[in-house]
């Protein structure tokens, strides 16, 4: 049974963030399974059952066209962005969703500011539009790497609100969500695509060397999602270690989301009613 | 029990079409249904079947990346195009398959030629894109509403086929369906938009006067697929008066297309064999 949205609210008292404070990661278990019933194959039943709802969910949003959705997926590797997708989104009709991954910027993507990318690619009218990985690369990586000063890395905190306080006046639902993933979990992921045959394409080099910073990551996480949770854009955290939870949590929250929206078909011209097609 | 290549080869002996030549539309019965077994519950758990089986084969394409995928789907007003996406691509993941809906051509689109636009939004390695209408749609409504001559016709239908060759050269496999419905099916599936309040928002009053010009329409049609018919980008006809035997034949043309690839995944480094994460 689908979770009702005043224990929704409940639930994700402790893992959602609307303001920007003190988000503390090291204090969120990645293996809590606070959206579990307890039983794996009823959890799975009901992320199941959500991914159809989403699906209807959807196709009113469509209709409706009064707004705009955009879910941020960020995580580490390994953290289940890619699962996410198949998992939740993945009985949406392609006609509905559309997804973007994003990498490391190109030249002419350097050549402009780190938003103008962004803003090419967010939802139209009645489009839902899933980031995987964002903009908010541009406060992990280079403050990893030291590209940027503390007080540029502040700028961009706020360049960041503001963009998104656009988008949000001009129509557009901001829905981010975190997926965390405790160290063990990574590492037991990272062994598996390796060892499975039909999974080693996905692993690169480059996986070992970002796990190595393990640390800095997960404090520039912390200090961009404490910088970046706003009323109009909040950020969920969502812990991750166990699939079916990171499913289910993500599929409750948004399906809460779309129903606050109180959608809609939009108005139609009455001179149709009596209309009959030769 | 998915059909298998040998029977769908003669299945679509009369239906698919690889070199220019004289398409007979008219000879065609939209209301016909060669792939189905003849039980329609049957049939739905077929296409449910070959859905998943589509969302398998997509991961491994995506992990392969010898190949892109185009398929476009062309067809008149109500014919299912947007059935199509749901029933057939919508098992698979958001990640895997992207959906392009072509609408009349803005005015900076119309300041280049028709293909520039295509051009943009045709698929990279590993990825499957779906045209939900397409370049096509430029030698059916100018020629219908005579804005083309015919010598200007015939120089677009080369050009297009100039287009895909070039596609198909560098690596794009090109599968198009035309969505084949009759006269008297759109009357009633026109009407069941106006009379279904949740379908109304679809209705347009310029589906009716399409409408009104079948005849011109169906005519443009079988030029333009007589015409753009080759051996590197097929038509396939598919008779679409029941939504049932559409998702059929068309899952089980992809299916086989994607089977003939031999797909693999990517040769990975042996160095990785005994690589273990710490």
């Amino acid at each position: 049974m689908p979770i009702r949205p005043t224990s929704l609210k409940r639930l994700l008292a402790e893992l959602q963030f609307a303001k920007p404070g003190d988000v503390k990661l090291p204090a969120i278990d990645p293996a809590s399974k606070p959206f579990s019933r307890g039983d794996k194959a009823d959890d799975k039943a009901t992320v199941d059952a959500l991914a159809l709802e989403l699906d209807t969910l959807q196709n009113l949003f469509y209709a409706d066209r009064r707004f705009k959705l955009l879910v941020v997926l960020q995580g580490l590797d390994t953290s289940g962005k890619d699962g996410t997708l198949r998992g939740v989104f993945g009985r949406m009709s392609p006609l509905g969703v559309r997804t973007v991954g994003w990498k490391a910027p190109t030249e002419p993507e350097r050549a402009h500011d780190f938003l103008w990318r962004i803003h090419q690619q967010l939802p139209g009218a009645g489009e839902i539009t899933v980031f995987n990985r964002s903009h908010y690369e541009d406060v992990l990586v280079p403050v990893v790497g030291r590209q940027l000063t503390p007080k540029q890395t502040q700028q961009r905190y706020a360049q960041i609100n503001d963009f998104e306080r656009l988008l949000s006046e001009t129509g557009t639902v901001i829905v981010k969500f975190m997926l965390h993933i405790s160290n063990q979990e990574q590492r037991l992921r990272l062994q598996d695509r390796l060892d499975d045959p039909t999974k080693r394409w996905k692993f690169q080099a480059d996986d070992l060397s970002v796990r190595k910073q393990w640390d800095a990551y997960q404090q520039a996480y912390q200090r961009a999602i404490s910088a970046t949770a706003t009323a109009w854009a909040p950020w969920t955290i969502v812990p991750a270690d166990s699939k079916t939870h990171r499913n289910l949590m993500i599929a409750s929250v948004l399906k809460d989301q779309l129903q606050r929206l109180k959608l809609r078909y939009p108005p139609s011209d009455p001179a149709l009613d009596r209309l009959r097609v030769e």
